[in-house]
């Protein structure tokens, strides 16, 4: 059963809404601060990866919907955070004002804090009607590794203690690997784990994440520095204006697009063993790479 | 088997130190700011609830490591949150400069979210070692939640919005029981659910949790008129400076005396049908409303 994207999207839209709480829950502050960073517009990158990737082995998708939502919060948290005066001090975020530029430094600090438990709960409370309890504690360690220093916050740590310094390639593939990457992989990873992936799939699974997620984040920068602000609904040159490390900040843009390129063909050469079954997944990784925004 | 306090110290010092990323890890900055926060000399009273909680049902000292831990992970973020400029603004934490001043407003809002993160974690990695699943996710429900908008983060909202502004007796009864008596109460809990409590011991022990969680915050608030700042480690007056809604503000300070001490005896009564087995969690409520820092 192949799943449209629009239909999953709109599933993880229904099903976040479901797993928050309503913005007339008191106190109403932090969950309309919640609710305005998750319902922001965002593109359900990792939900749609989750998803796809548990579909691989025919899992439903109403049973992936709880890692998946688990997922697209700690990403959204991520944001809340990055976006702080202290860290990246962004006032925009997907074409609206940052979180702390609506409802202020402390109550983005919270939401962020909040979204990042109401992650682990939805995993604790809704994840269990539909998996086996070993799976369902498999997908929280794979989360919780891959959003802590590890993982996510070992790649925010770096990209921040390395801002203004000369960055080499060692270190640039860290942040990438980590700050974005390790949260892509993650998604795959539980999309296998929830479909009793063997071993071996999971080996292959999990490289595919590891290409898509590079070749993102380095789309990722070159749209920084080429994409058209309104169609990103960001300042774009950012990353210049804060000498941040990027591909192609440190190889040029036409080496960045090559390697994308590169990481795409071997991202789908793992899917090769998988054959029909993987039809979604390769479309995925072509759009997340010949993506404008 | 009755554990004495120094002795559930001690391990629960080991588990933090075996559970926690060494300092040595890449990369080490984020390593440092955690580990200057979790070993800065707290009281470690959560765990000690949840391990005493759980001796209760004689369930051994090593199983309760892993959620007692946990949340003292989530205490221990909490704070380093809330002192942050954006939010309490405080320089100091029991007696050293808070998080944020030595490892700057950027690592200290990682460091938070990376032991939020770790808490979490060290649930889905550690407790299954020791604990059938069906407990592991219950303690997880149970600590998500309330550490979550409906719990500790509800409560520092409410706190942070109320500030400088007349409270009400609701309003400040509300900030008790959710900033710090809902993490305390979990404790409780969670110590009970280790131990397969019957559905009537735990609606007693909860009711123990939620006594003896809103006389800390009495007495908490009492030390930050009368205590000594040397035997406090921070400030005291802080809470009267910033028009912070506390109960002897409210009340004065003899009907806050008067009420820690009510608390605690309601909380001694729901202890009876255990006997000598809760004599250890009826001595911890006495060192508690008794403290002097």
């Amino acid at each position: 059963m192949k799943l449209a994207w629009k239909e999953i999207i709109a599933a993880v839209d229904a099903a976040l809404d479901q797993y928050l709480p309503p913005e007339t829950a008191y106190p109403e502050e932090i969950h309309r601060a919640v609710r305005y960073s998750v319902f922001a517009g965002g593109k359900r990158l990792r939900p749609l990866l989750t998803i796809t990737a548990a579909n691989v082995f025919n899992v439903p998708l109403e049973h992936a919907l709880p890692a998946a939502c688990a997922i697209e919060m700690i990403h959204t948290y991520s944001l809340i955070h990055d976006d702080l005066p202290a860290l990246d001090n962004d006032d925009y975020r997907r074409g609206r004002l940052a979180n702390h530029k609506v409802f202020g430094e402390a109550m983005a600090i919270l939401a962020g804090d909040a979204l990042l438990t109401c992650a682990f709960e939805t995993l604790a409370r809704e994840a269990p009607k539909y998996l086996p309890l070993e799976t369902v504690v498999a997908l929280q360690q794979e989360i919780s590794r891959a959003a802590g220093t590890a993982g996510m916050i070992g790649g925010q740590v770096v990209d921040i203690i390395s801002e203004g310094k000369p960055v080499d390639a060692e270190t640039l593939e860290y942040i990438h690997r980590h700050k974005t990457g390790a949260l892509i992989t993650c998604c795959i990873r539980c999309g296998a784990k929830m479909g009793q992936a063997s071993a071996q799939q999971l080996a292959l699974l999990s490289t595919y994440g590891e290409k898509i997620g590079f070749a993102f984040q380095i789309v990722d920068d070159i749209l920084d520095i080429t994409g058209e602000e309104e169609v990103l609904g960001k300042k774009t040159g950012s990353d210049a204006a804060k000498q941040k490390a990027t591909y192609p900040a440190l190889y040029g843009l036409e080496a960045a697009h090559k390697e994308a390129e590169k990481l795409l063909a071997e991202a789908d050469a793992c899917l090769e063993p998988f054959g029909e079954a993987a039809e979604s997944l390769k479309s995925l990784a072509q759009m997340l790479v010949n993506r404008t925004h």
